[in-house]
């Protein structure tokens, strides 16, 4: 496999643009997502320009995600009837082309949920899968971490995120303190952000559905994952100025979001 | 079909005499709703005065309507058992007289749920409905709309709504700009509200619940959909005065829901 | 029996020196818990300083059981599968001398959750059960209440509380305007707290999360019971002050459960 470097193809201005394209285009997001996060999940989505719709059943969820524009597949709180529903969901974004997004939640931890996340992935094609860095780890065949949080950091995972977007052909996106994405040949790193998204729930779980979005208005899935992360973490850097703890911090960031202007993301961004 | 002429029958003092039952009786309010929603709405009841009580269970959900004083389905992320407690506690609700709204989000756009939607009302009898306009077009018979958005304009579905309503001999409010409510006789239009409401998640699902709080507490449904509309849409308007955006909007809906008197209602509700 | 007393084994510095234990292990908190409260039950788990995990399927949730630092039992809006997972839950919890708590939702006004609940005792011993009065009565044999609500008062439910905790050898968390809290021989009253906690869904179901979060750290239950009653109860002291109405209230809890410091609980707790 060749080396993957540091991309300069995508640049601050490819993040606005993007940025620009999800308000003008307001893509409909179908979030097969968890109990916790389903609310905060649509708030971000709504803030950020996109219009969410959470149909998660069995008997609605491949038609509806033919319609839709992005698809969010979310491993959060898996039940029978709704991981059929998530089958079904990415049978129909791949039968008519529609992204789809794979957030891996506590896969290595759970046994269950990593067969469900390895089942969904063979022989299937996720415009872009997100996780931290032990989910990522997990999925590509490493040790899984603790509950839903990551026990390694983003830069034990460089690797794995790697490999893993090789093998499936697909974005990875392994969320931290410094944000890395790849796509296998390409790879981007930002570091914006606050400690604060770790301690409201439903941050990561949020930015999978912004990707979902972002993949419906943008056709470079790097970009859109770039430019999901990037809409994410400014608006934290700037909400957790006004904030005066995890509370105030959640109001904040859907304030900054819908504030949010392309030309500030472009100025604010950090891509080192 | 007689016309159908705007009433001065239901009056803002009305509005405020509802407030002030609905703050007095504090209702049983049983909320069959959706996994997105369901803290927003259970805090906009309380909030407003009433007692929500999310029971949609099949083993549970027909008994406890004989007890509630108002049912609220939802039809937002409907499952094999969610949907069957809905029938169930729709003909709890019938047996017992309670009163109960259907709120048939996104019916028109999705199949499974139009079907359940006309199933909830062949043959029964809802106090209220409560929809978008491309909702309340699809339940009538016409086109649906985009996930769970309205492609069409309130005025777009009078029509509709005074149909549906003379067919089910119930009160049918349209949700947009301007509210209009009718019973298929009379019909009200309310114009306060504030374009936030249409930035975060829930605002019409928890008005659905609002007006099954109200429909407890006062006969005549038109008046209580009317009330639970004001009360709503006064206290958003409140609230966009103190909000920055989305996110600090929807925690001070929750002060201004609790805050607004009677008095203020009376004093502030828009009847064109 | 003998009479029960109130202890001064439990003094505001070993709730000081629990809180300091939670922040010190960051306990992962397994919650099996309602639609409704789940994404607030998180936040304020994340707040206080533990780490939440909602895994509440058949398949997961008594392995992850054995994993966890402690086990939320809520019957907020129970389904046949989150049952079944519950009670796989409990099993895990005590093959593996995890600490459970079980919160009786509405039990004893709805007939199924009763018969769970009691089954959920039968043979089991849970680390905690917290109620409101009036389930702790209907727990204990009694009449039920109306819906989510009290019906009756802190004081009424003393001598069934006493009583469940002997049956169970458990420790009985009874919430109210003063909460009490026993284990059968001794006895602890909590006079903080703020008539907001009534006025927001979720504050005694996030309670309940955040007793099995300390009942990981701490190995006398009662003291942990009365940690987490301590914490979430001078929080909203300090919330209160800060908000202007119910919304403003939940955000500021989230914020102050994050800032209060041991010193702090010690200082402020009220042991009447």
């Amino acid at each position: 496999m060749p080396p993957i470097r540091p991309t300069k193809s995508i640049l601050p201005r490819d993040l606005g643009t993007a940025l620009a394209a999800l308000r003008e285009r307001a893509p409909l997001v179908q979030c097969l997502t968890n109990i916790v996060v389903a609310n905060f999940t649509a708030n971000v989505l709504l803030a950020a320009g996109a219009s969410p719709a959470m149909v998660d059943n069995p008997a609605e969820a491949e038609s509806f995600a033919g319609i839709a524009g992005g698809v969010l597949i979310n491993l959060g709180t898996p039940y029978p009837d709704t991981t059929e529903a998530m089958a079904a969901a990415i049978r129909g974004a791949e039968a008519n082309h529609t992204a789809w997004v794979l957030d891996p939640v506590a896969v290595g931890a759970l046994r269950w949920r990593t067969s469900l996340a390895h089942q969904f992935l063979r022989g299937h094609q996720p415009s872009i899968v997100r996780g931290n860095a032990s989910e990522i780890l997990a999925l590509a065949g490493g040790a899984g971490g603790k509950g839903v949080e990551s026990l390694a950091s983003v830069e034990q995972a460089h690797g794995a995120a790697a490999t893993l977007a090789a093998a499936h052909h697909t974005v990875v996106a392994v969320s931290g303190a410094v944000d890395y994405l790849t796509d296998g040949t390409r790879s981007v790193r930002i570091a914006n952000g606050h400690l604060y998204l770790t301690r409201i729930t439903g941050s990561g779980c949020a930015l999978g559905g912004l990707m979902a979005g972002f993949a419906a208005v943008v056709d470079d899935a790097l970009c859109a994952a770039a430019a999901a992360t990037a809409t994410l973490t400014v608006a934290a850097d700037i909400a957790a100025k006004r904030a005066r703890g995890p509370g105030s911090f959640a109001v904040a960031l859907l304030d900054s979001l819908c504030d949010l202007t392309p030309g500030a993301l472009v100025d604010t961004v950090c891509l080192p």
